[in-house]
């Protein structure tokens, strides 16, 4: 009954069934639903998910799911494998189809070795248009590729001279050659790019497939626009959750001890950071004790200076990712949030200062706190920029490590000078 | 000179070089660069530099522009306008032009109807594939669009009846007719659907291009997966930015008092919520007073709650975002986020109860410590997954308005509850 209801789901949707069912499930439904099984479903699922259920599949199953499946999403799940699993796969397998994913799998993860499909339609340029429809209507549909857009040209050596998209084939005179309707300078990849790399190309360029080549231009695969798609959601999700102090990796499918440890690595961190700030809180005892308002106000110089720095963090960190920040603009933007910190500083000092001076019904007080919000928004906007800048130029992912060091700089310098005016204002200490 | 070098720029690189210029020069390129000037570039700009330089350029220059471009890039530039140049555009372009155009402006903003493309191949059902391949041949390459992937079967009616990927057409036997191969069950959109929407939807099915129909299920124009990625990237910018407190629309070109404006009304709200902290502060005044070790422990309870519920938000406002959060998880989710915030407040609450009972040698501090950081990570958790699923249900976008509270809860239940629990077993007051 199962198997009736399942069997006849889209992959993608399948796939969102397993992601909704428990860790101890997600393995017997696919042993439930047996060779009906849709291995593809398993490419449209979170890396956990994906992994829970490979572990469970024998060796014969998978070998044989390989072969249903076109090199790129074998290859996405071959990746999950033990590197023994992984060995005992390829032994059962074809020795063609044995070398096409060994060499995708020999690719560094995440570049376009891995992203590419192998199966693709390539021709001679001296082929007539018609030649190359009359190629595709005697090839078993099983060679070609399940959904093609264009048709690689290719020398004896295999190396790529151009493309010919399938509307440009059906729009040409049977008799052309296809080097003549071919677009020779057509956009294409290294075998090691990086797939965020390649991912902006596609963006940028409004591609739906690129040719990948090796280091001697010889064409070893394409890559396709849906899968593409993946890699800009998975970039974009890693961004957001690295911004907000998770795991970049972590997965709503993950187990509750994996997540439970994982948070607290980085609260962890957090919290030396906030005990740093609590230190400069410390050294200032005696001034606190002797006037109390301070206590109450510094954490609003603290949060505010904290808030206004992430604003220009987070701009920062997206125009670093989607490469609009770069040495041609970087100069003015750091002088635009410097000022924006600058300006937006004096107003907010101007109204905390005029509720803090009535509020405690100590005008000094109100002084202070504006002084003193000034300093730390136009600090927070400083560091908001620079922590990211840097850390990119260091290639360290500036979205999972710059809010802890901004929020310390706008925690120290919110409370060391709201403190430290106040100190120096009305000589306590 | 500069015509030299930039006529020859792709669309995207174009774009970006205008977007290195300042307010004034981006007209100015363009007025240089006269005939030359290709429109398209002006897809690839934020939507402040396409006002920018849309304002500047005469309504002549703009609806011979017009008939260059393919429906949906001029529908990008169009919606641009003020009404009344809208439609002096509008009037100065052929009939037929102008009434497809309309269509699209019709649509609401965002929605299928915007973000489609009304050049199509649209076939009838009994033509063969060979006759839909000499209807190529003998069409002038004008009226077809620059690039398509599938040719459109539809009825006398122009009623959608299915799909031929060229893929399939040029695999087919000339003689076939065209409803043996077409996809009848062709996935397809609704005029007045959101782009969001349309989006999740190429996502989730990898498609490279989607028919759009109207009520009637009629035919009326097709979204390719190269503008999809747009709406999707977008998003993720929009997300991104709605939960760093920026304003969803502002862009790396906008102007300086523009930002510095939109900054300060988000500051504003969250300067609302610290003074709500700040009052609760106060209110323990004489407590504070008599131990001021509470004025330097209490913003860590605060903090160290607000990074843990900014955890739990942020995934939160991910797994609505990508539909992964749903009511048939939602419990399984709460559950396990409050386990979580649990969890790890004990844990801090332990680390940090040590070390403040030995900071000022105080193990009583310690206790009261211990219990308010766990009180607040676990408050924290609940915020942190019930404000922004409370948002979503009632059509409020979780990531803009979710971060205030959830950091005024973790504020006022961190002061509060450590404040409170220190008064009680010191007897303070
Ligand atoms: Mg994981
Ligand atoms: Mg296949
Ligand atoms: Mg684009
Ligand atoms: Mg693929
Ligand atoms: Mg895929
Ligand atoms: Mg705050
Ligand atoms: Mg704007
Ligand atoms: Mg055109
Ligand atoms: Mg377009
Ligand atoms: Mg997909
Ligand atoms: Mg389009
Ligand atoms: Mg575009
Ligand atoms: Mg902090």
């Amino acid at each position: 009954a199962v198997r009736a209801l399942v069997a006849p789901l889209h992959e993608a949707d399948l796939g969102a069934l397993i992601e909704l069912l428990g860790h101890e499930a997600r393995p017997k439904l696919v042993e439930l639903m047996g060779a009906e099984f849709d291995f593809l479903a398993l490419t449209e699922v979170g890396e956990t998910t994906r992994e829970d259920i490979l572990e469970e599949v024998p060796v014969e199953t998978l070998a044989e799911a390989m072969l249903e499946l076109e090199s790129d999403d074998a290859v996405a799940l071959l990746e999950m494998l033990e590197p023994k699993e992984q060995a005992q796969v390829l032994e059962a397998l074809p020795a063609h189809e044995r070398v096409v994913l060994r060499r995708s799998l020999e690719a560094a993860e995440g570049t376009a070795g891995r992203l590419m499909q192998t199966t693709l339609v390539a021709v001679p340029p001296f082929w007539t248009a018609g030649e190359v429809l009359d190629f595709f209507r005697a090839t078993e549909p099983d060679v070609l590729p399940d959904n093609f857009f264009e048709v690689f040209v290719v020398d004896p050596g295999y190396r790529l001279l151009g493309t010919v998209f399938l509307d440009a084939l059906v729009r040409a005179h049977p008799k052309t050659l296809v080097e003549d309707i071919m677009q020779a300078d057509r956009r294409r990849v290294r075998f090691d790019e990086e797939g965020e790399e390649v991912a902006r190309m596609f963006e940028r360029y409004n591609l739906v497939s690129v040719p990948v080549v090796d280091e001697a231009e010889r064409l070893v695969g394409v890559i396709t626009i849906d899968d593409v798609v993946d890699v800009i959601q998975e970039a974009a999700s890693e961004e957001i959750k690295a911004l907000g102090g998770v795991n970049p990796h972590e997965e709503l499918t993950d187990s509750f001890w994996w997540i439970v440890r994982s948070r607290f690595v980085w609260l962890f961190v957090n919290l030396g950071t906030a005990f740093l700030a609590a230190s400069v809180l410390k050294s200032f005892e005696n001034q606190l004790q002797q006037m109390v308002a301070l206590a109450v106000l510094a954490p609003i110089v603290a949060s505010q200076g904290g808030n206004s720095a992430t604003q220009t963090m987070t701009v920062t960190v997206r125009a670093l990712a989607t490469r609009q920040l770069s040495r041609a603009n970087a100069l003015r933007i750091i002088f635009r949030e410097l000022g924006t910190g600058a300006l937006n500083g004096a107003a907010f000092g101007l109204i905390t200062g005029l509720v803090a001076a009535n509020w405690f019904e100590n005008v000094g007080l109100g002084q202070v706190m504006a002084l003193a919000m000034l300093t730390n928004l136009t600090a927070g906007a400083l560091g908001g920029i620079l922590v990211p800048m840097l850390f990119d130029r260091l290639n360290i992912d500036p979205a999972v490590s710059s809010s802890a060091f901004v929020t310390t700089v706008t925690d120290v310098t919110g409370y060391g000078s709201f403190l430290g005016i106040a100190t120096l204002w009305f000589r306590l200490g």
